[in-house]
């Protein structure tokens, strides 16, 4: 089983994890990476700003670059296409390639909310996958979305957690990280020895999407979660990967810490659809029980930046429970959830193409 | 009105803050400085590592230090005593002080929750300075105590909202500076591209005291506020000064955010007792409507750091109220709020002594 | 003595701190400030993006910002214009201005090493001014440069070491701040646990300009000091104000590190040109003889930020003299040096216009 | 080939270092651990605070940590002691374990000066290992010591510049990691928006050991080559790991940067002792002719943290050469190379220990 890929803006921070987990990926092949005119037809390692801790593959250095062109997409024929844009490049591109016939995995936030579109977790809600079927009268292809970083995160943990005891309130503070903001997103003289309490239509996003990610499969599209409902509050730290967030939530039932933990370590996977990908992590959510955990900086590479680590769970004197949740924002909250669903992608193609 | 003060623990942060702001006071003469023993006999420039941004003070730096024991203070015949001393040296140190009859201001966190023993945030609290007479049984002097830092900020916003509104449940996750630990306090290797989402009893403090300052006085102390109920979850992040907190709160009456903005600016002080003080903010909470503001190191020096700056005030979806709040947690949350007691006090000096 | 000034390109960080520095200047009337037209006929407010930690003054707030050009500034009539403009945009506007006839003191580096035109560290070269007569014959006007922020803290201390002992050879390494890079210069991602070691130009700046600062004024120009060299590498560093250099030389008499010090504390002005500027500090070189300072945080503001520190003046085993030293590279390095520059000329302003 | 080690003073950052690379050694089993009294008879996990970025290998958290004392090492009978002791304690127990018979290889600063004590960087003078049968009149066991970190760094560089073009003057400028100071070792309220201009004897440390380690066997040991000197200024920056140098040099023949960089990338190995060993990397040195490199976060792991690397080599109007260096402080500059070490003398360990 092998398929064809490629990146659409891929000298973007996303764009650059896409392409480094694409290098060496099992099923796979990266036959083509596209960016912006004035990078097009150059060496990989000529126009992009290498921003990885690792370091940048060899097969990749000197791959040449195209132009983010629908001609020289359809001249590569591709199984699966990966979309790193920006919002406002994303929100036409995906439309063009999905009408094209496409299957898109886009991480930009346009359509994330249609509700014949996937926005996919897959551990929490692979079954998803199946709606998009109906995107059948819109156009030939199939678009799937990628959530905000800091909701990916998020409804790992919610998932268990609704599953077992019922969720009415959450509230979250977030602390997140410089790469949440692209390359050039933050200034360092905005950020040292500073928080910024804002990033721009992040709040909504965990606000909205959350519900969507734990909504029902109806024959309509994804019917929102009206259960619970979830209030943010987002801080950029300076920090340079790994979402924190300080969680508050009162469940359906009154639960003990113990059980809480008990249903987060259980957590495998989405109950409806397989899940043997290549990139799942062993472990989804780790749960530590030092008083100090999880910080970014030794937590977020678990499960190779694809789990989350809880820590500090416990409850208030009226019954809250109270958690931080950490995650690697480029790779759990971006490309490597990217992938994941681009493997789901993989595993159902037949059942998606036809 | 000149009163005679000394400064016990004067190298330490918090005592480097009160040393400085009483070098220049227009009340109070800092007759003088106290240190462990290994720095006693020197001066205080020889001996200090000064962590302040602002110079030492000429005036100080010759000063000599004294060995903090209780016959040089009895030579001393201070006035009023600032402790700033570890609270596990406070905890004897202030009982050994009034027990001898001084007039104590202390910063640690033994004996706040004691309820003849004021805890004082005097724009919110200033009439619990009553109290203190209670402690006559016990002891010839008077303990005052000064807040946590977290919490000398958040109830200061928190007062007006509830005397306006009404208040049912606060839920803060704090951001909070290094300068909090101390100037030892926090390893640079810990917190370099990280946070650490824990400092040992800094939520129950928090939860606590603030129930005691938002408490009504009885002929039997401060009996708590049971009306309403405060969670924490504290975290340290690489800042220098400035505690940063995002609230999230229920009200009594469903209100509007032009209603709640309005109550914090038009706050000013204790109805009860004056607070013409020299050190107190001509605006103890600044609001402010930019979308990503209050910021640490913008915001925390307004009203010379005893103002505290609020901003993205706004409701969320069922009616909760959500903000940030900042404060210079050495000034408004240690050293310029214990001046501050120490004026209310110098201020109502006879009604004390009494 | 009252002078009309502008400042052209008014909110990048040097234009910020002109505008500050100028808002309550003894000297000068601002009357004017200009941005490029996109922020045009706005409030200052309302368009810059302040980055100071003094707060704006009330009396710039509300000052319209003039798009910038000649027949605005020509509907001025300022004595004196201060330019803090990107050089692409400097290397042109400055002549236009000085065609036009205005007396300019531009920020930007083009035209800085011109041999009629004056490149000034008051302190070190005052004398310099006169040979702003020599362009009389290329326009009306008269452009003054402001040099290179580290060559500016550099040659403040060369000067009274080669004054006394002549030199050979300077090495210094620089540890340079964000600021000097500009607002948006350095993206948070690149510098976080990190150091680059290059900055644009740099090098040769502080390499050339060294040498004319100290150089002579001959009949047809500034002559470059040609008794001795500089060489440098630059860094930059996580940190917001203040370059930091570490330097080594070699002078031509053997001398005592006492020796060197003397001559750097005893160091106060150019000695031709009388220098009762109110931008200049009482001590320019201050000398510090703890062990591990000069620190940036600590240091940065000394002399209001016009002062430069020198500290660990030592020699080593071959008689080269070694030290480190510390200036504030937005004030005594750009907008202070501006200033000092602009006070020069009003001071010696009839006889640069005649 | 497999042989007993053991580390004295395992829980600091240098000791978490030999540890984890011991855990996975192909020729060294790791039989004992030891640390502090109050952390002996623990489990490894529960006394060490892990400060490395990979996580601690399962192998090793639940080894029990032994208390540094000779006793108990005499009952593990190691063939190899690493120590990794504060100064203090290894100048007394380096000796005491080299008289009871132990071949040790010691990080520490004592006695690294001793002329028949091998300082050694392997690559550089792994031919040194042979003086150490003069220590045989003083003590039955032999003592290697590990150089300084910065020193470690720089002499790699020095060696083939030596070699090929002839050396005269060195003037080396540092900007150095945290981790060299230890877990708690700059307090992060010190470093924050700094650079502090001093480390204890650290700059002598650069100064001497670089004319030992590249000095000559005699007959009586090691001479120090004296025909060159070194001139060190060195600074702590805000920087986790890598220790980043600016070098001035003065070679004996005036060269080309193209043949400094050649000699550079040729330099493999001494030349007389074989250094097949697992923990040399295959390139010592890695020259980068991009502008901007090395950069501290993203070069510090080349060769698993072996390899130095260097950047932007030039040459100065006067012929000096210069360029920045840039290694992995704990492991280049301590544990790794003390691993290296120990490989060599297990390689040559018949020789030494007859």
């Amino acid at each position: 089983m092998r398929f064809n890929v490629i990146v659409v803006g891929s000298t973007g921070l996303v764009g650059q994890r896409l392409v480094y987990m694409l290098s060496k990926h099992p099923w796979f092949n990266l036959i083509g990476i596209t960016a912006s005119r004035d990078k097009a037809n150059k060496k990989y390692k000529d126009v992009v700003k290498w921003s990885l801790d690792s370091k940048m593959p060899e097969s990749i250095m000197e791959m040449e670059v195209y132009d983010t062109n629908l001609d020289i997409i359809d001249s590569l024929k591709p199984d699966i296409v990966f979309t790193a844009l920006p919002t406002e490049v994303s929100k036409e591109f995906d439309i063009q390639l999905v009408k094209k016939g496409y299957i898109v995995v886009s991480h930009a936030s346009n359509n994330r909310m249609d509700k014949e579109v996937p926005l996919l977790n897959p551990e929490v809600n692979a079954d998803h996958i199946n709606i998009s079927k109906l995107q059948g009268n819109k156009w030939k292809g199939k678009l799937f979305k990628v959530p905000n970083c800091a909701t990916s995160i998020l409804t790992l943990v919610l998932k268990p957690i609704y599953d077992n005891f019922g969720l009415r309130h959450v509230f979250v503070s977030t602390m997140q990280a410089l790469s949440g903001a692209g390359i050039n997103g933050v200034s360092s003289m905005a950020i040292l020895d500073n928080i910024i309490p804002f990033i721009e239509h992040e709040e909504e996003k965990i606000e909205n999407e959350s519900l969507k990610i734990l909504g029902e499969v109806t024959s309509e599209g994804i019917k929102l979660n009206e259960s619970f409902y979830v209030s943010a509050s987002v801080h950029r730290v300076n920090v340079l990967e790994g979402h924190l967030e300080s969680v508050y939530l009162k469940t359906n039932k009154d639960v003990d810490v113990e059980d809480i933990k008990k249903s987060l370590i259980e957590f495998k996977e989405n109950k409806i659809k397989n899940l043997s990908l290549p990139t799942k992590p062993l472990q989804p959510i780790i749960v530590r029980n030092e008083k100090d955990r999880p910080q970014p900086r030794f937590d977020r590479n678990e499960g190779n930046g694809m789990s989350v680590v809880v820590g500090r769970v416990r409850k208030d004197s009226r019954n809250w429970i109270k958690f931080n949740v950490l995650g690697h924002n480029t790779i759990r909250g971006a490309a490597g959830n990217g992938i994941l669903i681009g493997e789901l992608i993989a595993k159902n193609y037949n059942d998606i193409i036809q």
